[in-house]
């Protein structure tokens, strides 16, 4: 593919998370362009267009994905969406972005894989922690060999609050949320994969929608290939903050990740000694959403491979669908087993 | 049962543990006397007797149960003889403090509660997490409903170093460490017992004695019938120190436990800041080791119940066997099926 | 003042902290340009200039002074070429904003303040610690009355590494090191002013340079006219890493402030728990950096007054000022004795 | 000196800190026996004796000191009675252990010392820090080189509550609390000696007692014969609890000491992360309290020197005094001119 100085970039979908990225990219990422906004939300890529500074605002993703001026695109669309986008913008010789998950299925995933692979243009998928500075570290120790071989993970995330279950898919727990802590085991167990899957999973936070499908408490173990054993867990309601934590125990020494505090300040008073705590994940990935675009402009212009491949967000997706298999049939999972069903 | 003043008290076991029993009970309990000692390795009893000013030893248990001058006895001989030594101890009369397992099978819990119900004696067992102040203060505030209802716990137990593979016998990590940390689910999830049950488990320190059953690395899953989802998880071997911490997470909050710091001392050099770690149980839990002893006594001497009772060490054992049927089918395990064995 | 949007910026001076700062105008502020650069050495205007997209760039300040473009001017030049600076640039109608110290006499901070007042220009200082979370926060619980009055407060600044002792003038540590924490102090003591001071200083790091008058240690004593007592100390070379630390202690309880590990990763190995520490002031305080020019200009575009004032600038000097007069006296000295001086 | 097994031990004074001793002596040193209490008081020594087992109690010093089975005394009476006792019972041929401060004027501190040189017994201070494992880690770590030379050091102790201010003598802040912090120091700065001492000091925490002498609130600076300059800090009311902290930089690294949570037990709720914080310096120094004891009887019996001399004393009094006579004159003081007085 050609790429052009500064790098103009499209981005689709204009949430939450779409916004920040957009703003990012506006913004906050010398040598890169915000080049145009898609959502199909009427005006909603139009407001955001105009307080960014961008005047190609469209409800149409195939206006951006058809533009020959941009080069590539940022899928922040809802998860259901995103292999789709990711192959439609590969055909069109985008260099693609995919916020995580990139799939809900293997055969999705195998798809969009498959239609970077034919045009010819990186595919980067969005595990915000590999572009976190302390789970980052981490994983070069590990890489380096200090701390021997992981015998024992954790990853953790715990969302400060489920705002409307009712607006909850089934399954988001593991597909959306436990997908960054599957990809962060696998981060800091490097080389190797999931072999064997566990899961335990309710609805502790609100048993009123259990019946609807909804879970938002879980626990999945998983046993590596190279004898690791390693527990994800979730919840989608923490009321002390945003909760998002990892340990890797090694035959040579122990890392730990994760501080929610929100400033270095402590107070002490008759109660003890308080530090309070992040409750936004904009808040405190703040640093990462904005290094992960970083990269993947940098490596688009410089014509260097992805760092977080299609390949990741699948082996992630299978540790998240034999999760859910677990939870199916109440017994362990093999993930050679479930390539087979 | 009659108590006199000082309670006389007699130790059944003078290894490593015994021995650290054996000095509170001489030293650092008022209102205590130790009055025998007994151990079947020939001069072990006589030995440690003549440093503390303990003029009864022998290597016949028997001698120290006939004695009326005996109050209470402290158990702390290898753990399969535990079960039996409660029986007979309760038989002759004793209040009884027996370590950790109390029992390594079902019907021998049983067993031992039945005589010490029998005997009208007290029984108390040895959970030392019990008594530190940390785990304690814990418990507390979650009795006291400070975090709601626990959803997600943690409790974890590594040892420093696994000395003598060939000596340690099979299912010991679930028998006798995480049996521990089965004890401490239940404490921080007061009222809840365990329905179901998974483990993984492996030889990852030592490989090589994976064929004698010897597994070194577990992680275990536990169901709680309150709808709480646990983990516990040991290893034989942390190389930065003597690792025991424990978590749990509420709808109202978050408890964390453990400190793993030998000091409050912290170093600041070229490589960072660096605080030195317990290598040493019986500095960890050293205050613990003692107020249980205090505690036990006390409760004998004015006739209250004991803290930690024969029922409590059943319910632990029940998950840990429930563990090594899971390792052994590969499958989830029910505590209730596993009472049907 | 007219402003223009976006703010277009002159930066004098391509140091090390004016490069930072130049970038940030560059790339991180939205609705700000960076419009000129200067600096009297040849080529280093230039070759920042390239880097960032700057067109103008120049070895002579007044024609960044001159220029009609020119909203406003960011001041990094050597500390003892500030006021002068200041008073050109107001003269000149620029919003001003200027590095610590503003000056380094009582003369020039009174004069510069003056001709920012008489041209009607907004006049704002670097006092970078106004801008951390952490200092932030600490500030304003104080403000709002959460640790009741401040009785005892601490402010230190130890840099990483002693350079070159040759190239330090005299008084450094006090004007150009310690002028951070006198400003801190002040800062988290909302409303007292220093009555009292004592200081004692020492080259401990290089005492061969002793006689150059270079003091690379130093503890300043400062008594507020609200009774609290507070100390600000500074050293030359922490091996460590840069520690920047506060604390005040007050009537309901107290504050601590400064974090000095580079991010949240633990290490846990056979030498204890280690976290690593931040080298690099524009690490420390990258987002601070920031944040303070992005207030100023957004301050300078809305029209609202500065947040750090050229007073806030002298009454911070002239706690350095009496620090230099106690170490030439050896006594204590009152700032009203000093503006008598 | 003659001693026996176990050491027989009069203790003197039996208020709060001397009933504490007195436990230790009774219950928690093999090896020691408490044999005789004193307290004018009438009833409290025989009320403490009937309490511990101690049937010699009495409200005469002089029975203690008279009695030729008394091995050693523990002076825990009102500092101002501290060194007129230290030189009764050195020519009694006791051994003695005296709670800080041994006296309040230098002419006393020095008979204090050639009294027990004369009678050729042992005499230790009671300075506890020197037996918490914090602070004594660091001294170990200090005297090793490990963190090079001391350059700048910092010892506080804030009291969680002043009771009631009119029984507080003038200047109880220098001679009863920072006299061990003054101690502190010199143990943080091993062989260095207190050249010129500079104070503020105020009443912040009850101004209507200012009239009567009374100060709470104090900062002391001191520069040593090494170059290094220190600080230590008082407060009589810290309301969010017993608060001891030091902290030695140096040309090689930095320590630091001092925690005030009560236990490792962390609660994180919508507030923040709170750890609980020690409001008793009977909890706080608990082990120190006990350690300092037994290596005291420890060293009688072996016929070893004490660990905490009289000159140990007499130099921290010498730095509390030339803090008073800064208070009066306003003047940095030399410890050499203090010695002239």
């Amino acid at each position: 593919m050609t790429t052009r100085h500064p790098l103009a970039v499209g981005l689709l979908g204009t949430g939450r998370m779409g916004s920040f990225h957009a703003e990012t990219l506006a913004h906050r990422l010398p040598g890169v362009r915000l080049a145009a906004l898609a959502d199909p939300v009427p005006g909603a890529a139009r407001r955001l267009g105009d307080r960014l500074g961008c005047s190609k605002a469209t409800t149409d993703v195939g206006e951006v994905l058809d533009d020959p001026d941009i080069d590539a695109v940022v899928i922040v669309t809802p998860a259901r969406t995103h292999a789709g986008l990711v192959e439609a913008a590969a055909r069109a010789g985008k260099a693609v972005y995919c916020e995580k998950p990139m799939a809900v299925t293997l055969a999705e995933a195998d798809r969009a894989i498959a239609a970077a692979g034919k045009a010819g243009v990186p595919l980067q998928v969005g595990f915000n922690r590999r572009y976190d500075t302390g789970f980052r570290a981490a994983h070069d120790k590990i890489a380096a060999g200090d701390i021997g071989t992981p015998q024992l993970l954790r990853s953790l995330t715990r969302d400060p609050k489920l705002a409307d279950p009712a607006r909850v898919p089934p399954w988001t727990i593991f597909l959306e949320t436990l997908i960054h802590d599957f990809d962060t085991l696998r981060f800091l167990n490097p080389g190797a994969e999931a072999v064997e899957i566990f899961a335990m999973a309710d609805a502790l936070v609100r048993p009123d929608f259990k019946e609807q499908g909804l879970l938002d408490t879980a626990l999945v173990t998983v046993r590596f290939d190279n004898g690791a054993i390693a527990t994800a867990e979730a919840s989608f309601q923490a009321v002390y903050g945003y909760d998002v934590r990892g340990e890797v125990f090694g035959s040579a020494g122990m890392l730990t990740m994760g501080d929610i505090r929100s400033t270095h300040l402590t107070a002490y008073g008759p109660g003890g000694a308080t530090a309070e705590c992040v409750t936004y994940d904009q808040d405190l990935f703040h640093d990462a959403y904005v290094a992960e675009l970083a990269d993947f402009a940098d490596r688009v212009r410089t014509g260097r491979p992805p760092a977080v491949t299609g390949e990741d967000a699948r082996a992630a997706l299978s540790i998240a669908l034999a999760a859910i298999e677990s939870i199916t049939t109440g017994a362990p999972v093999r993930t050679g087993d479930l390539e087979r069903l």
